[in-house]
C-alpha cells in the first residue's frame, strides 16, 4: 500500500498515447498517459473512458463538438461515443477504465509506437 | 457530456466528510469531498476506496502506519483494510468507488452532519 505521485509517473512515460497502469480498484484500472498531436477517431463500445487532466491542455473532439480540458478537469466519454483527443502541446492525464485499450481501440497514431516525432498539430 | 472542474465542485461542498457524486463510469462513482479533522476508524469490506488529493494535505492512517498524501497523489485503500483519514487543515479530494459509503461505513464524525465546528486536530 503505497501512494502514487501522478506527476512523477507521467514524467517517466516515454511513449505518447501509451497507458501505464498505476493501480487497480473495483474492477477499474487507473492509468497515466501523455499525448501530443492527436489519436485517430475511435469508439469504445464496451466501456466509458474517464479523463482527468493533470497538465497541459487537452481537447476531446466529439462529433457533437469539442470539449476543452484544463488541469483538474474530469470528463467521461460515454461508451459508444466516437472521440479523438487532441493536444496542441504535451498533455498529461489520468485515465480510468476497466482495461487497457488496445492500440486500435485507443486510436493511438502509428508514429507514437516507434519513437518517431509527432507531426505538428 | 460536459467536463467537470473538480476544484469548483470541491469549493461548493458545504459539509465535511460528505461525498458529492460527480460522474458514473464502468460501475464506479467519481465523488468529491472535503475533510478536516478525522473520521472514525472504519473498514469497507466490499470495496476499494481510491483517494486522489486535490488540495491540502491528507494523512490516511492505517494500522500499519500513516500514508501522507499531497496534491496529485493517488492512494488505494484495499478492501478490508481499516483506515482513518486525518486532515490537520482542510483537504479536498476525489474519491472513486462503486457506491457512496454510508455514514457508518465511511466513518463520518458526528459533528460533520449538523454544521458544527470541527474539533481541533
Amino acid at each position: 500500500m503505497e501512494k502514487i505521485a501522478l506527476a512523477v509517473e507521467a514524467e517517466e512515460l516515454t511513449e505518447f498515447w501509451s497507458q501505464r497502469v498505476l493501480a487497480r480498484a473495483n474492477g477499474n484500472l487507473f492509468k497515466v498517459a501523455k499525448g501530443i498531436g492527436s489519436t485517430t477517431w475511435h469508439i469504445h463500445e464496451d466501456q466509458e473512458e474517464t479523463f482527468l487532466l493533470l497538465s497541459g491542455r487537452l481537447t476531446v473532439q466529439l462529433r457533437t463538438g469539442d470539449v476543452e480540458l484544463e488541469p483538474g478537469d474530469l470528463f467521461v466519454v460515454p461508451r459508444g461515443v466516437e472521440h479523438c483527443p487532441l493536444a496542441a502541446e504535451e498533455a498529461r492525464f489520468l485515465l480510468v477504465g476497466p482495461e487497457v485499450t488496445s492500440t486500435a481501440a485507443g486510436g493511438k497514431p502509428a508514429w507514437s509506437a516507434d519513437g518517431g516525432t509527432p507531426p505538428s498539430v
